[in-house]
């Protein structure tokens, strides 16, 4: 079974391969601080463009970045019950600085919401202040007793959107606006499908009212939660005492949402699309989307193959694809196959003095297959095209994968075997009683991912409850989880 | 002396002026956490676009980002002698987390040198994965007793570079590198005359061979340290053990470097160029450089004045201007000029019916001057012109005052005057002994800002020492400091 890569093979051991994958590719290493990761440039470079991408479409949808504390105040965190209870256990504390015992303990953020309303109770007066739309982008810790490269880690790096609303309703259309820019996101940049839906009480956010995520399925059938959108309602404001004179002239309370993806996109990226011979990046997040190999034996051959690679890497990257030309001496060409392989690049060019003389250069999809490319004033369109192909079919196949490993109409004998078995998604009728989330758990081990939008929902809603028979007041998605 | 605008005149009270502009331009706030400040909306845009161009210049000389943990075991910091004794006492210290006490207590890094260093002995085995060119952008603590809004605060934001090479001549060649890229950023982007040259042993890094940096003068005549890069020699390695094999086949401890500016630079930014109306923004920093006000009283005019005003911007942001249409009903347009002249907005476009009949658009720069602009196909060119101008211009008048307040060859006598009373900078004689140093600082409260590079040296080198008389070794810079 094994690949000849030096990596574990994904059907003898995911996990193993997992790290193999993340090691072989140099994203990420272990540090000397337990459950801290380093993101090594290879890895960190993909989240620059996963950031630059968020970024853009927070700005188009109206937000602004800002920065907010790295303590909080003990003290802050308890204000709002269900919140602390879900992050006091977690948190890391500071108790000494400069020399000196502190007066108040500050916890390291394990979340922002407490900080950040607080400074909002101070900025938002009147109606006319809302809605107040934030976004930061920052380092965050909490306290993990198992830790996993990017998936689970004590420190991570994410983004928080924290939003201040006039009602109820301009929050709910907040909270889901921002999780349709994650589906987005993950669908389009990552070429990761993703169910969207509603958690349940028990899954969501601690001081929410309601929490939707989108959930994609990775290649050993578990879910990874990839982002989520809360509406706080007042929980927060009452906490905080973040009030505005409405247009009447009387004071309300406003409606706060949230909602964070973290570098823990790269796992997802990562176990949706990596092979046993390493990672492959989608192009349009790829920190380098093509690379030129050249090929040759002689002086002579080289400054011929060179001069070639050097000129079309100079137009495609006219063009604005990231290019990069490997040009070691002393490396042959199937070494450096297996490097760029190995680290995800999406497409290879190979220039050697055969395909110079034809006016071509040959091109190895990571994803599988070679075709020649003529060299001509169009090559930058068609690596273009060949790219935007790449990305397609990453997206069909990992939606296939999600299709085939989805079930939906599950009985109760199935749901139980389908965990014990394969993993995948379970689409069964939900009672909505917790009891019967938390034995099918117990069992299982499997949990309700979400409530699924209408548009993921089977074409006939489940009557019965999967677990206890009773009829179903809704249909819901079981799944192991990451 | 009231400018009319609720800001302390600068003439008044500086600090006071500095603290009200912040304000008035909404870019910070003070946090419920001791020394911590909010980085609010407007003025992280400031940092983004600083981010950006600096991000650009060192992805341009070979650098690739990185993350590291936060924390750093307190053993860590120990390793490097002097390291410990600078940093030791204004860390703060993480004793207990996931609710139990830990075995170690962590810092929260005051700087990543030891981190870093740590991860560096793991990842270079050869001279061929020489030089390791890494970037980190992050935050940073260090327990200060005095904070003021972005020139020091206990967490601040900032990039660290760390470099490791194989000899002394390219550690030194890259320090150097990266002291000609914070000045040409502070020159050409923040538009802040700087002189760099050498710090003195007593003002130098903890555990630095030598630190170069870039120092301006703000318009209190105090000195402004805007950015430092250090020759780490080999203390480091060898306090990490970071060895790499030579091309001879020898062991050798790699050479580090190590250079960083903050969020401090917006500070240096504010009192190079605010006045006493608010602050300045150098357009090519300017998160909207330019902004449109529509001036009408009925509803004809709005909707003639309104629609030059979106085509105008329209126009602008094709050709790459940050624009702002300043929409607000219910709002006259002398309130408005009122709050985009306090936020630092380079240019102002005002778009009345008379200017509407004329084809054309009243244009104020923020630094003072009106000029009409003719609304036709090269408007776009005009107006990134005239933001020229005001980047132009902004650099003049602050190198103009620099200079109006630097004295060259000052003797014992003007130096305590100056020191006493107007303050700038002073160019004397220094036998290099500390004890000089020293006793100037205890006098003048002034300390040696650097020990200038050619370039900024006095024509005929000064040949005795300002304080004691006896020989100089070399020119030095003194001014009182933030």
């Amino acid at each position: 079974m094994s690949s000849g890569t030096g990596i574990t093979p994904r059907g003898q051991d995911f996990a193993a391969w997992y790290n193999d994958a993340i090691m072989r590719a140099e994203l990420a290493d272990y540090s000397p601080v337990r459950g801290c990761m380093v993101i090594r440039p290879n890895g960190y470079a993909i989240w620059e463009h996963m950031q630059r991408a968020l970024d853009d479409m927070f700005k188009a949808t109206g937000h602004k970045n800002a920065y907010f504390p790295l303590f909080i105040p003990q003290s802050f965190l308890a204000k709002e019950a269900e919140h602390v209870e879900g992050f006091a256990p977690e948190v890391a504390v500071v108790t000494h600085a400069g020399g000196k015992e502190l007066d108040e303990p500050l916890v390291v953020r394990p979340t922002s919401e407490t900080i950040i309303y607080a400074m909002y109770a101070k900025w938002i007066q009147s109606y006319r202040d809302l809605p107040l739309l934030i976004n930061q982008w920052a380092n965050i810790v909490r306290w993990e007793q198992r830790t996993r490269l990017f998936l689970r880690t004590t420190e991570f790096l994410w983004q928080e959107g924290h939003t201040a609303h006039v009602d109820e309703a301009d929050a709910e259309r907040e909270t889901l606006q921002m999780i349709g820019v994650y589906r987005r996101f993950a669908e389009e940049w990552m070429a990761m499908p993703v169910i969207t839906g509603r958690k349940t009480e028990s899954e969501k956010f601690a001081g929410a009212l309601r929490t939707y995520a989108i959930e994609a399925l990775m290649q050993d059938n578990r879910a990874l939660q990839a982002g989520t959108s809360h509406n706080l309602g007042q929980n927060f404001a009452k906490a905080f005492n973040v009030q505005y004179q409405t247009a009447a002239g009387g004071m309300e309370h406003v409606w706060n949402t949230s909602w964070g993806v973290s570098t823990r996109l790269i796992g997802g990226l990562i176990m949706t699309h990596g092979d046993d011979v390493g990672i492959i990046c989608p192009p349009k997040l790829a920190p380098v989307q093509v690379v030129f190999v050249p090929i040759y034996k002689t002086d002579t051959e080289r400054a011929a193959v060179m001069g070639v690679c050097d000129q079309a890497a100079h137009a495609l990257r006219q063009a604005g694809v990231r290019v990069e030309v490997d040009a070691r001496d002393g490396l042959k060409p199937g070494a450096k196959y297996y490097e760029h392989e190995g680290r995800g690049v999406p497409l290879r060019l190979e220039v050697g003095p055969r395909d110079v003389g034809q006016g071509q250069v040959m091109a190895a999809k990571r994803t599988g297959g070679k075709l020649p490319l003529k060299l001509h004033d169009g090559l930058a369109t068609e690596v273009q095209h060949v790219l935007d192909l790449i990305q397609n079919e990453l997206f069909q196949v990992a939606q296939a994968r999600r299709d085939q490993h989805s079930r939906r109409g599950v009985t109760k004998e199935e749901l139980v075997e389908m965990m014990a078995g394969p993993g995948g998604f379970a689409y069964a009728g939900y009672c909505g009683d917790h009891a019967c989330e938390s034995a099918i758990k117990d069992e299982t081990k499997a949990t309700i991912r979400v409530l699924p939008d209408e548009e993921f929902r089977s074409p006939a809603a489940p009557a019965t409850c999967v677990w206890c028979g009773r009829p179903a007041v809704t249909e819901a998605v079981w799944a192991k989880a990451y």
